[in-house]
């Protein structure tokens, strides 16, 4: 099977039984080997107590990018030392685009930067995710 | 009015208006000046898709630790560079405890270490925070 | 006078009074404004006890890049909250090429992100810094 | 043998075979099993051109006391994902204290926090890393 292909399989259905990207409302727009882009809609009941996006909101969606990024060559990888700076605000309404892309495929961990923006091509956070790769197969019925 | 005592309500009112740490079910047990302690119970919705807590869910609970600690001098203070180690799987029924500690108040930023732990005294996660002070009120109402 | 020509003579007479970068060895290869690309050639006395660089010279010349970056428009900033992801052991002998990009250019604070890399092109390491602009000139007689 | 007596053993060790901590002119001043407490000494040649401690120094420093805990079990581990919080000003004659704290020691990774303080107590600077461990012994006549 094709790699990209196969990436986007993985992908989907991590997605597919992943509650909490889905009540997030994530849509998977590409896929490939060791990257993927996402968006998703900003809803009122992801603002924070000064009525702009909660920062964990932000954090989530770049934190599935990384998992449907870092996990698609089905090598299980978990998330270990993460992090995001919020460069810009959104509010409920917005439409934001994850892009993940990976600066180092090792053998036991993985580097990834997600950039977060808007649809004015504002970045509105940065987030860099080391994983750590199990070894394991992810789906074992897609080795 | 008591330093403490105004923290509390700081926070208290900060929560009341907060859509997702309500959301994520947040309960203050405890804050100070620049301290606070949170609890909150994990569920199913909150699971990622390898059946653990979504990364997002922890991040999202220390960073509501974040906003109630930093914040509750009443000196208007937004995230800027955070950071989250993941140390622990934790999963749907567990109860969550984020505890705030200031490591430096200065007049423009602040820094924040929170860990996250789960009844049995496990540590899940460690979040370190750096907020950008605006000098401004939070709320007016309470200078 | 063109905004390059000064972030190059800026960035030229932070490096003539910077003790630490001129034992670093560094030399400065391109400046542009929020940009820089240097290089150094590390050295045994730079070596740590598994006879690999020491995590700290790689910081070092990362940092320095950040700060020949951050400063060239001559807005006095200094480094907060950094990060390095360490990816490739590099040793005595190897030549080092860093370059800065600038991620965002705010009114009180600036994120970089600096890749370090052999003359093979492969990438050693990746360094995140945010810097707190004071708003002061840094050298006075060049406002 | 005492498991303290061990791992300052090996923290001597990799101090006598570290041309980089040398230069620093580190001394050690106490060791755990995952934990020491280091001092250095800042010289005129260590500052940057702002006059104050290149940030690089501070790093390498703490750096230092990252590998003089985490390997001291002569369980070989390497730093991978590594942030330094710049919280005070040093300078040329200051003394500073590293010390560092095991936060978690996982089988193939360990986390530590390690605060720089100088002799007023005052903290400097706030290093987070975390480690990869090879499994393999250190120095092999000590297994």
């Amino acid at each position: 099977m094709d790699k990209d292909i196969k990436a986007k399989q993985v992908a989907e259905r991590l997605l597919s039984q992943d509650p909490m990207s889905q009540w997030l409302g994530i849509s998977i727009l590409d896929v490939k080997e060791g990257y993927c882009k996402l968006q998703m809609t900003l809803r009122t009941e992801m603002m924070n107590g000064f009525n702009i996006t909660h920062g964990g909101v932000l954090f989530s969606f770049a934190d599935s990018a990384l998992a449907f990024s870092c996990n698609n060559r089905n090598n299980f990888s978990v998330a270990q030392d993460t992090s995001i700076n919020f460069l810009k605000q959104s509010k409920a309404g917005d439409v934001i685009i994850a892009e993940s892309r990976e600066v180092h495929n090792g053998r036991s961990t993985g580097l990834y930067l997600i950039t977060l923006s808007n649809l004015q091509g504002d970045q509105i956070a940065l987030f860099k995710g080391t994983c750590f790769r199990t070894g394991k197969p992810l789906f074992e019925d897609m080795q």
